[in-house]
């Protein structure tokens, strides 16, 4: 199983012979491969498991990607529909049940390109909402897929603010329904994934009314096809929103209500109720209805972001082995891209980047499991922590895995613009994700709220609380300058995580006296917070970043049985925390923290880092061990034959099959552009 | 012509009523948008034949861009094959010759979606390396499309690097013929536009050897396809690469060259020739190869990189005052996005950086015409100067397009994603030129070469030749620190030009003994040189920097006359300039030229111009004067009725009107999706 022969695509002949150019970076290990996977995958258990999976999935022709890239978006939508109910008769058959690791991997190894993906968003917030009851009804039918869920919130006017979605849901107490309506042309429900052609039924995020009084947002199951025939139910109006930057596989979609009646019981209530005669209980806060949306946060990160950075790092590194251009010597022969300092500065941050995210969202979310359960036992206490780091580490991973993803195809020069390197699409599709879920901008205003209460907070000297785990940096001791003087001394993890601790305090204090100073000179409260905003968004980044060097030296220490691991990984640390210093250097030089010739001491221990790392790359992108399949990318397959299979995909383009009159194809019609010629000679 | 009637869609019933919230935006002019549209298109009389021309382009349905968003690929192609033909036949019928501003104004309006576009590039490298014989026999065969031609430089191997093409062109004095050939499959010509489906002709770059010596790098035409019925003519592989991440109307593809012969005339000779008996003659330097793309890459800032960026910023803006979200006071309805400081923050610098680039773009053409003909006659003096301001500068500018367009892509939250809204082509088609005619990284490094000759001729004091221009400030005097007090003095020209000159100077000294502390150490010459290039980049983009700020600047003082309009763009300029600093704030403090208290104040002029620049947002984009149907974008027309038109624009999509059964269609079939749910069920 640990054999790399079966991570090389079976069938293509080139597979059998791998290219020297990257068998030479696999000779010398510094660490064991093996190892660092079964550390990824969470025990040498479920690295076992996760290629069987594979092999089951790779070996089954029905769920092949290999045409993904020539396929028009209805093909992407009905081939995806295909393999998710083809996943669901597998899954029966071979006793994967719901939730099980083995579904999980599926997923994986087919690189999410499976429909009705909405169906587990629908789940997640039925879970985190509805009463036991209301889950025991719906939950089995969607396990099942008796019924085709969605989950509507977006609407075409309304974004990000919940508070500000159109769609009205008015109790009638005659009939013990909730009439849902969009009153207006932005009210309509606009871009939920498979609402286009597929969903039988929506979670429906409305303004709640009852008994006359607006309510505020809550969420209700509303039938939208017809179980019968699939046809649109009376009352709705849906379709598909038209093409994307990418998700061709999913049918995203529109929905407009037209006073559709739905029972009282599709309310989902366990944070509030509406009782028969119309009255409103409240059994949670205002801010309960978001506990869905911080599920969801912190789930996309593992299962949806951080693959599809790993993934562009493959990619670029193995082909910035194979790939060789200009001479680093006149005399040489052309050196191997990877060679090149300026391709290093590319690649090893996002790789450092695809490393130090993995543990995050591995924290993240066993900072969740810690506090889910009480949340929905309604103790709120951990909600604000929770909300403020999942919401600000999912605009900061997803931000930086598309940063990472996009250098990684520009690294790749020409080929990286061609759909069959995989790299596009993985950009493509990574970006949505720096929208979807709530937009960036939004969630890192967010953490910066609760980070000036934090800073508030610790400013009372009267205050007996203590202050959150996340932000207990802003009540330690912290020095005015940073005492390194050499290289070694940036290499030290303590050193480079208080350097950020120390600016992230900073600029926290900084982004409350620019609020003090504005309100102070006649700014109302709302104005001054708004003209602080992009100062806020410097300090809930320096913040979050600081949280993610702390998460990864922590890590680290974990791993002491494991020298040879620990110190690669360390390596990985080291230039995380200090690129971040170097892209940021005015942050640290703006109080005389660091000075001008610490940065350069420590511009020289990044630039050593690089070449410390180059010797590791190509064995830290197999570590990740991702199938050639699931990869599905011309340049990144494990055996480095690049121009091989780049040449053969290209011959399967539909130009070439269907319109082409060359040496390959001798018998199909003069190309369309003679015509035009010929009239013009 | 000057009324903005004629910048709205005909046709749509919308239009007939600007939408308020955009219309208060246009109540109050600070200045007169029609001048600055006068000056962008570089006169009134300029202004007026582009909308006679858009108006003529716009009337003919042939000529239409409205379906793009739903076609295929091949559909693509053979829609933009159609429409060069029509435009040329349009351009016969109107008297609008070769290189006139009329097809000039053709093309801007059909945003480049036409087809043959690399016949542009032939002619350009063909007038660039070409004997005058060459020129007349082949230039006006291209003129009338009476061959299809294309550049061949890239190969499956090999791009930016020239002197490691491998595709051979050996002379055989018996014939006097080249034999042109691919020796690997690593040398298949790959990339070339036009070349897969369309082509008759390719201008071929080749390793020249003759009498058994090799000559590097020259241009030779071989033709590639009959004219008679356009099959591949003997020794000739072509066809298709595959899907890209856009150019879906070009057909990218390969040649693989077996053998071929091409009579001697055929290599280009302006600055080489091959005499009957293989006697080889140079006429040029070793750079003069490089001539035919320093004119492709001057030329391409203006009329492919720019205006995308310029277009990104006019949907993005309108559609920002347009959109609502969330509440500035808990009392008022909610907001227009852009007068959040964090949409600001996003929008206005890339706004800044189209004007920027606008004036960049013309200075470095004016700079181009003024050196072009005396090089064309061998003068080769201004070439080094010429080739690292072009090549650099295209690095920075598309850098920044990208950037920039991608931020006012994800400016528009959701529906940025949209291919409706016109913004996500404009982001896959602008990344494009990162890459194409010179990797960036390579093209800084390019300028970075130039940069250290230039500072260690500055620094021999016995040289009596001047510097070049663009890098005399190296031996400007020079302050040590900045003498900037308050918000006032950083709106001053003089003071950010010379605050960006002193950064870039300290950084290319910086480089430099970067560069000679690690040969004094026992590095070798190239090894020290590679070890550095991380370094080089930071100064290159300094430098250009600089140079933009300065040519702004200098463009801004030709505008006194116009002191409103003067004023709006100084604002821009001021930004652009103070942008920069507020995103490289630890160059400004490495050395203490800048104090963090001085930055502080940076910053509050800086966050003071997004407030000004706030008022005139939605008129500097209505200056560029882009019509509706060029734009594209169901966010970004000048009426303002978004969500109206992403309405009914999404029913146009093929799910729709093919495969969906809703209120909307009642007739088709039952979607694919049941057939599977049915049998779950």
């Amino acid at each position: 199983m640990g054999s790399p022969v079966n991570r090389v695509s079976m069938g293509d002949t080139w597979s059998r012979q791998v290219h020297p150019d990257i068998e030479r970076e696999r000779h010398v290990q510094s660490f064991c491969v093996e190892e660092l996977t079964n550390i990824l995958d969470g025990g040498a258990q479920n690295t076992a498991l996760r290629r069987e999976v594979e092999s089951i999935i790779h070996s089954d022709p029905e769920l092949s990607l290999k045409d993904n890239y020539f396929m028009t978006q209805n093909e992407r939508y009905e081939a995806a529909i295909k393999k998710k109910f083809h996943v669901q008769m597998l899954a029966q058959r071979l006793g994967w049940s719901e939730d099980s690791r083995e579904l999980y991997y599926a997923n994986r190894s087919l690189s999410g390109d499976l429909g009705l993906a909405l169906q587990f968003v629908f789940q997640k917030a039925l879970r985190s909402l509805g009463s036991e009851e209301q889950i025991a009804k719906w939950d089995p039918l969607c396990n099942k897929l008796q019924i085709l869920a969605t989950y509507a919130q977006t609407e075409l006017g309304h974004g990000t603010y919940l508070q500000g979605l159109e769609t009205e849901a008015t109790y009638d107490a005659a009939t013990q329904e909730f009439v849902v309506h969009s009153p207006t042309l932005t009210a309509i429900k606009w871009w939920p994934g498979d609402l286009g052609r597929s969903a039988t039924h929506a979670l429906v995020q409305a303004q709640l009314i009852c008994s006359g009084a607006q309510q505020g947002m809550h969420a209700f199951i509303v039938p939208i096809r017809s179980l019968e025939d699939h046809s649109p139910l009376p009352g709705i109006t849906v379709g598909d929103i038209g093409p994307k930057m990418d998700f061709d596989h999913s049918d995203n979609g529109f929905l407009q209500l037209d006073h559709v009646r739905i029972p009282r019981e599709n309310m989902l209530s366990r944070f509030a109720q509406v009782l028969p005669d119309g009255t409103y209980i409240k059994l949670g806060t205002a801010k309960s209805n978001y506990l869905s949306m911080v599920v969801v946060r912190v789930d996309m990160l593992s299962n949806e972001v951080i693959p599809l950075l790993q993934k562009a790092c493959v990619i670029a590194i193995r082909y910035s082995v194979i790939r060789h251009q200009s001479r680093l010597q006149p005399s040489d022969p052309e050196a191997k891209v990877l060679d090149y300092q300026t391709q290093q500065q590319k690649l090893f941050p996002p790789l450092a980047k695809a490393y130090a995210f993995h543990f995050v969202a591995k924290s993240l979310l066993e900072f969740f499991h810690r506090s889910y359960s009480s949340i929905l036992d309604r103790d709120f206490r951990l909600l604000p922590e929770l909300h403020a780091l999942s919401a600000g580490m999912k605009a900061l991973v997803s931000d930086f895995c598309v940063q990472g993803a996009e250098l990684c195809r520009r690294a790749c020069g020409g080929h990286g613009y061609s759909k069959l390197s995989g790299l596009p699409s993985l950009v493509t599709r990574v970006t949505a994700s720096c929208t979807y879920e709530g937009e960036n901008t939004v969630l890192y205003l967010q953490t910066a709220r609760f980070l000036v209460k934090s800073y508030l907070q610790a400013q009372e000297s009267t205050s007996q609380r203590s202050l959150p785990q996340s932000v207990a940096y802003l009540t330690a001791p912290d020095l005015a300058k940073c005492p390194a003087q050499n290289v070694a001394d940036f290499l030290h993890p303590e050193l480079y995580t208080t350097a950020w601790a120390h600016v992230a305090a900073r600029l926290i204090k900084d982004s409350v006296h620019h609020l003090q100073t504005l309100m102070q000179s006649g700014a109302d409260r709302h104005e001054a917070w708004n003209q602080t905003t992009v100062i806020h968004l410097q300090a809930a980044k320096a913040h979050l970043y600081y949280v993610t060097v702390k998460i990864f030296t922590e890590a680290l220490e974990k791993l002491e049985n494991q020298p040879a691991i620990q110190q690669v990984l360390k390596r990985l640390c080291d230039l995380y925390a200090l690129h971040g210093i170097m892209t940021n250097t005015g942050d640290f030089l703006h109080d005389g923290f660091l000075s001008g010739a610490q940065i350069d001491v420590a511009r020289k221990a990044y630039l050593d880092l690089l070449l410390l790392i180059r010797k590791d790359a190509v064995l830290l992108t197999d570590a990740f061990d991702f199938t050639d399949q699931c990869l599905n990318s011309a340049l990144g397959c494990y055996d480095g034959n690049v121009y091989e299979r780049l040449f053969q995909w290209a011959q399967r383009s539909p130009t070439n099959t269907q319109f082409l009159r060359n040496e390959l194809q001798k018998t199909v019609p003069v190309p369309h552009v003679h015509s035009y010629l010929s009239d013009s000679l």
